[in-house]
């Protein structure tokens, strides 16, 4: 993994173009296809307004902006590259299509991967003669900042591919999830979809306005949300009993009519598999280090929002 | 207002005796009740937990966390006090009777607040005789952190007094979302239910695990979330053009199996007032505008969780 220099982005919108700037800014070599006429110079002012966001965070020797090169030719693009990372419309044919076309002109060692936030490897690499070297690598806009990439591979992807995948975004400096199965959505869009759904809702029905669900959620629990999580959140609404605690008292809440998504039956099995899960997740932590450290965060977290001027309070 | 010096804490555990920490951070005189026998020692142990954070965020002038009384009998612990802030399990039946009990001993122009999460105020107040006084002020975990307050009256409940709630809470520091009607659940609980519910979808069926999930939201969309919350965080993903280009391009993709939550119909009207809300929040600035906010939120907050060891990247 330390030889590879050159990296491909095929599609360099949004998130393509985020990509770019992250591989540019850990020193490699980036060779970029888009059909879009404006790409090269959508690309540079993308990248350019992302580095001095990189610059802060810390860049790898030898990281230079100026190290792309945008091809109007897909094979062009792909020549010599050592990894593909694939950011195209999320248009099922198009993918397809367009997944085929990279496996047919990209070097038969070189891992291709698929930024797509909805669709399965499996449906998506039906044209492909190689799918063996497809996975999905998702990632959360935007990519030169968030470091959350969600890694799966399809039924015809072979394991090394995505154990691969996984260890090159670990590589780079990404926090990787690899999971064991094709889940529409995946796991952090499917959280964060019923969020906006139940938001929707609300505004439909005049139960809350814009501003307010992002100010409950900024003001709210989201002060919480970069330290804990939802899981450990809750572990520690439990008290100093945890989330056993949590689930054997207020579980029968759950059936309360809080949101439109039906809630799950709270089956032995699944009470024990969340108390053993945040078990594991603590890792020896009480609860009473956790408060300590989740009141670390949220204080610095509203004193970095303060001094940015994004807080009401 | 600024004539208030007391206000009382009627129960005092995890949420009660956070919020007598903040009222004392804030310079209060705090009179409490609760029926535990430790009670008085716990809610000390809380305080001094609490009091190296709340320092940390600023103190009043004469912030003291001594300046609490523990009391065995409700009338007494209610002399004289200002405001009251109810803070009893989630249990209906007793948080009907403790209201009547703290309206039938209260000064007669105090406000009575309910830190209750899911229950309305009209339900609650059924019992008591002045319910004209009787709000919901709901607090997020920890109250003496996390600035987000909700308030919403129930049917009986004086407009003036919701007015006075919501003046009060900004006057001693706290975010506050006044709600024109009563919504099970509020609106933040609403969102973090869920996302919460969600998530034990997907650890029932196996297809994430509790570590999975927090990992997902701490390094994913976690870190957007304090600084845009989910509906502008929304309207940057739809690139320049916002909010409207995001839901006409992509409200198709609202019907995907996402979650198991059903989407709401994405009607013009749906679709008009999302769009002006953003506009409204927005409030001038462009997406790129908005997009350099998030990015430095996101730098800041990252530095932050990697200084406190709480980030894998």
């Amino acid at each position: 993994m330390d030889d590879i220099r050159t990296v491909a982005c095929v599609g360099i919108g949004t998130i393509g173009g985020g990509w770019a700037a992250y591989f540019l800014a850990r020193g490699y070599r980036v060779r970029a296809w888009d059909p879009a006429p404006d790409a090269a110079e959508r690309v540079r002012a993308l990248i350019a307004a992302a580095w001095p966001a990189l610059t802060q965070l810390g860049l790898a020797e030898g990281a230079d902006p100026e190290n792309i090169s945008v091809h109007s030719d897909l094979a062009e693009a792909l020549d010599g590259v050592q990894f593909v990372q694939e950011n195209a419309p999320e248009v099922l044919e198009m993918k397809r299509r367009l997944l085929a076309e990279i496996d047919a002109a990209a070097p038969p060692e070189a891992i291709i991967a698929s930024s797509t936030s909805g669709y399965s490897m499996t449906e998506m690499a039906l044209e492909a003669e190689h799918p063996e070297r497809l996975v999905v690598g998702h990632p959360f806009n935007p990519p030169y900042l968030i470091p959350l990439v969600e890694v799966v591979g399809g039924e015809r992807t072979a394991p090394e591919a995505v154990e691969w995948a996984s260890q090159w975004y670990e590589h780079i400096g990404k926090s990787v999830i690899t999971m064991d199965r094709e889940v529409p959505g995946f796991i952090a869009n499917r959280l964060q979809e019923a969020l906006w759904r139940e938001a929707l809702h609300m505004i439909a029905n005049g139960e809350a306005t814009v501003d307010q669900i992002d100010r409950s959620i900024v003001d709210g629990p989201g002060l919480r949300w970069p330290a804990q999580g939802p899981m450990l959140t809750f572990h520690l609404a439990g008290g100093p009993g945890g989330m056993a605690h949590m689930l054997d008292h207020f579980g029968p809440s759950l059936k309360s009519p809080w949101t439109r998504l039906e809630a799950p039956e709270l089956t032995p099995e699944l009470r024990d598999s969340v108390v053993a899960g945040c078990d594991d997740e603590a890792d020896g932590r009480t609860v009473a280090d956790l408060v300590a450290e989740r009141d670390q965060a949220i204080i610095a977290i509203r004193k970095v929002m303060q001094h940015l001027g994004g807080s009401t309070a």
